[in-house]
């Protein structure tokens, strides 16, 4: 009887036992950090013993204030791929017990490539891309539900959408995907944007599948292109599970009632700062809604960190963007950033650093000189170029020729290059998400477009276009908010009267703009000089801007009339680039320059000529 | 008869020999570098052989295309203070001699003093602030006489006049004396601003003598002020005695023709600068009648930085300004910088940098690390905060308190101060001699003026004060050039109607400005913390800005209220600045806070509070 009761005993704790979550749900062996850090949570489960079997040997155990969670560090030097199981144990008998999984990592995973200047990045709202499967608009599992009416609502853009438009994207001659955040964010509205997340390690079942995440990495890679993950550091959703029941107070920074941060990411370098100013920079949280994560605790960063690199290695990624890199705690974001890349040496993230001064920006990027003033590293290999898209919202409305109008803005963004520690490696756009749309700024005039588009392409750095622009999709956020940047993108949702994925169903306009992006684009990947060649500019006269990028067998000659009237220049000045070429083809126009007679160019218009 | 023939022909020789100029004129004994490059300028004075007396070594004589110049260097290595004659020979006969005198140095000359943020620079514009002599307005042997009607002419103002009213300087508050260029300028029309030297080893006769100008010096000492010298390295004036006669083809930077410089100092350190523009930057001349000096020419260079020196050693100098700095030879004027502060290690020189970006600006102050990512120093100890002077020109009109205006972007100014590397070594202005007038920018608006000032006065850095402000001077150059901005100071004439020099003189406007400027500058000598304290600042709040410089036993708390309206606030958020300090005592208005209760400030005004 005495032992039937114990076997009943021991059977109902081992069925009952709650472990409702292990993350990393599983790992790879072989990693560069031998060291994983496994959390279990479930009920009073810290009340437990923990041993592994299989000789794995366990080098810490963790317990917070709250009994719920348990963070198991294990060793996994010389761990061959394998199953184990962790038991855990109360007064000395095994009261349940966890299965889990070490796998086997794909050939050259650590060494894997990554998204570089070679490369052109689609960016896409994921929401509001394409409804490639109208079944998953409302999942039971999370609180919003479809509804395509409402500006700030979910519309239903998927995961099978991109799927099913990869091929659209490949013949607009990008080569890199960068879809907004796909994990879940399960707020009760405006949750379509995805940056609060409620589950780092599941695909939100509006967009899909973790499975169907993979596909899309697959799918990218048979087409020779790329992926990168839009990730997120600084925050998740006040509705992430763990908000819930935090593993300890200081998972999140917290503050004797809400505290929104002051946005001055000045705060971070600024020795005249004030603490308090740069604690409630760093620790205040982005907006309500999003509970601000503690980089600074070890166990909140090594679960980051795992969290990216289990993505890279499950969903075979090519990179990442990091959402509001310098919100994060400095130290530890630094410290995050350098695992990742540890573990994948040729492994791009560029960091979203939304500053408007190119020493402060370049502050953020690896190895500046200008960090190391104040002795820091953040370890980020790419930054975005954001004064350059500020200037190109402007220049192309300033047809004066004044001394510090124009096209000098333009040049002017060049000339600070050597303050950027690797200049090759930041980012370029005209625009993204969170800005007005560039055809909405010069009311989709198409001359402008070319202008800015054929600088985008040409000069250093990694291009990123944002999905519609190159059909000539406009919006204001000034005017009408962040939905009037994240248009539904038109041919998207079946049934839709406009389809601007095909020929087929595109508007006149829709089809200029498709056919010049295009062009330009497909034409971008076949010419190295513009990948990593140097560039030499030369001061704009008159508004109008000359510059070259170049490689020892190989010139680019790019000009930009940014007056209403045409042009005429000799080309005598620009011997020192033009050497021994004698013609400029244009690449645009078919046309072909003798670069010994002068160069005319037609008003707001732009000549990219390939040297011979 | 034959002996009597070679006599007379000797002493002819001799006596008619042309030694028209011999730079330095003289030297001193004991510099650091015992190089000393002698200039003998005369007809054919190349075809001499050169010896000298008194056992001197002459280490090199360096001919150049120009027979008329002869480049002696001798080694005054352990030489001690002495007169020597050098003799020139033709056919092994002595031809013709000159003596020469290596000087005393004073005592410490080597290890003098120099400005430094404890003190404050008054600027004046030479030819514009006293008329101490009306007889010298008009030398016989310079072209421009003295014309006061002319807004561009020569007013009369002088070194005698300078004297005359240091006591009137003094009594402002300021410790040192900034004149524009004191050297003669021969241009035949706008000569005024001396910019365009035509001898620089000679002060203008209009100004007055040398020895007027070491009277100057020695009257500024005795009331323990300084005397800082406005150097121009990089061109002359097109009426310079020698470039009637050039030393040498490269003594200038010549081209098929004038040409201008593009004023685009980013092509000095811009990586993607094309060569053609980098050089036309640094080479062409500022204006047509400046031709600018090749300081690449080790014997201008050597030139320059003798005559920098002298001046220092014959005047007493206790400083440089150095003009359009960032316009002469990168690597030469480096050369000349170090070569003055390796005589002189305590030596302040701050160089017009006039750009728009404080790496930029950064890059040009010594020891820079954003310079030494292209591994270059310029040795040069103090820049200009152009961009503070940017931003105070613009934010007391801004009252709206939105995110990007008002006080925020003063905050901004010091939030790079990180970049320069050594920030209290920087020089402070609401304006300068170039610059629109603050007066005429706020229309005499007392209270932006007192906001203003107040802050010059106790941030960071050198604060420099232009004449005139102190009595609410305007000006636009804008509207009226340079003139409005370079105005008689009333009461330097004789007959002025309106004396501002005394106090029986001034207007009630004047004496309004002048006792606020008098109090806020001598209060400034009072207190260290504004000199060399620490600043902790906080982001402005409503367009209120606090910040606190401070020592380890002093504290002083400025807040700025930039609404038209008042502001009351609680002091809790500055704490960590406030520590166990009990009051803070207004300088301006005498009244007295408690810190533990919220400060009220007035609308459009500043607090300048000692706590205690």
């Amino acid at each position: 009887m005495k032992k039937i009761i114990i076997l009943l005993f021991f059977i109902s704790t081992s069925i009952f036992a709650q472990i409702d979550r292990v993350e990393p749900p599983f790992w790879y062996a072989g990693m560069h950090n031998p060291e994983l850090q496994i959390m279990f949570y479930g009920k009073n489960i810290a009340e437990n013993e923990v041993t592994v079997s299989n000789n794995i040997v366990i080098k810490d155990v963790k317990k917070t204030e709250n009994p719920n969670y348990l963070f198991v560090t294990i060793d996994t030097k010389d761990v061959k791929a394998q199953d184990f199981v962790f038991s855990f144990s109360k007064n000395k008998k095994v009261a349940f017990t966890k299965k889990y999984s070490l796998k086997q990592r794909r050939e050259n995973s650590a060494s894997r490539k990554s998204y570089d200047a070679s490369d052109l990045i689609y960016l896409v709202m994921s929401d509001r891309f394409a409804n490639g499967n109208p079944k998953n608009d409302s999942d039971k599992s999370v609180f919003e539900k479809g509804n395509r009416t409402l500006p700030g609502g979910r519309h239903g853009g998927d995961i099978a959408g991109m799927i099913q438009y990869l091929d659209y994207i490949k013949e607009l001659g990008a080569t890199a995907l960068w879809p907004t955040p796909l994990c879940e964010d399960n707020d009760k509205a405006y949750s379509y944007h995805t940056y609060g997340q409620s589950d780092v390690y599941k695909i939100d079942p509006r967009f899909g599948t973790n499975e169907e995440y993979v596909q899309l990495s697959s799918e990218l890679h048979k087409r020779d292109m790329k992926l990168i993950m839009d990730y997120v550091t600084n925050h998740w959703g006040a509705e992430h599970w763990m908000m819930k029941d935090l593993p300890t107070y200081e998972w999140i920074h917290q503050f004797p009632g809400y505290a929104q941060t002051n946005y001055r990411m000045t705060t971070q370098f600024d020795p005249n700062a004030s603490q308090i100013d740069a604690k409630m920079c760093m620790d205040g949280w982005f907006v309500k809604s999003m509970p601000d994560l503690n980089q600074s605790n070890p166990l909140v960063n090594t679960y980051l960190k795992q969290n990216a690199i289990w993505w890279i290695e499950y969903a075979n990624l090519d990179g990442f963007r990091v959402d509001t890199y310098s919100y994060c705690d400095k130290k530890g974001i630094a410290e995050w950033t350098k695992a990742i890349t540890d573990e994948y040496p040729n492994f791009n993230i560029v960091g979203e650093v939304w500053m408007h001064d190119q020493a402060q920006m370049a502050y953020w990027q690896k190895d500046s000189k200008i960090a190391a003033i104040e002795n820091y590293n953040s370890y980020l290999p790419s930054v975005m170029d954001f004064t350059l898209t500020e200037t190109l919202a402007k220049v192309f409305n300033e047809d004066n020729g004044k001394w510090n109008e124009g096209m000098v803005n333009v040049y002017e963004n060049f000339t600070n290059d050597f303050l950027y520690p690797n200049i090759n490696s930041i980012m370029t756009f005209v625009e993204n998400h969170d800005t007005n749309r560039f055809n909405e700024i010069y009311q989709k005039d198409f001359s402008k477009y070319k202008m800015a588009m054929t600088l985008l392409a040409t000069v250093r750095g990694i291009p990123q276009v944002y999905y519609g622009s190159e059909i000539g999709m406009a919006g204001s956020k000034d005017k009408d908010g962040d939905a009037a940047i994240r248009q539904d993108f038109p041919g998207g949702w079946a049934g839709d009267s406009n389809n601007a994925f095909a020929k087929t169903g595109r508007t006149a306009e829709q089809q200029q703009f498709f056919d010049f992006s295009a062009q330009l684009f497909n034409w971008r990947k076949t010419n190295d000089a513009v990948h990593f060649g140097k560039m030499k500019h030369y001061i704009p006269e008159n508004n109008v801007y000359v510059y070259f990028r170049y490689t020892d067998s190989k010139s680019v000659m790019v000009v930009i009339n940014n007056n209403k009237e045409s042009k005429t220049f000799p080309t005598n000045r620009f011997q020192e680039s033009i050497l021994n070429y004698k013609t400029g083809n244009d690449v645009l126009s078919g046309k072909t320059n003798d670069l010994k007679n002068d160069i005319t160019i037609e008003g707001k218009s732009v000549l990219l000529l390939e040297l011979k």
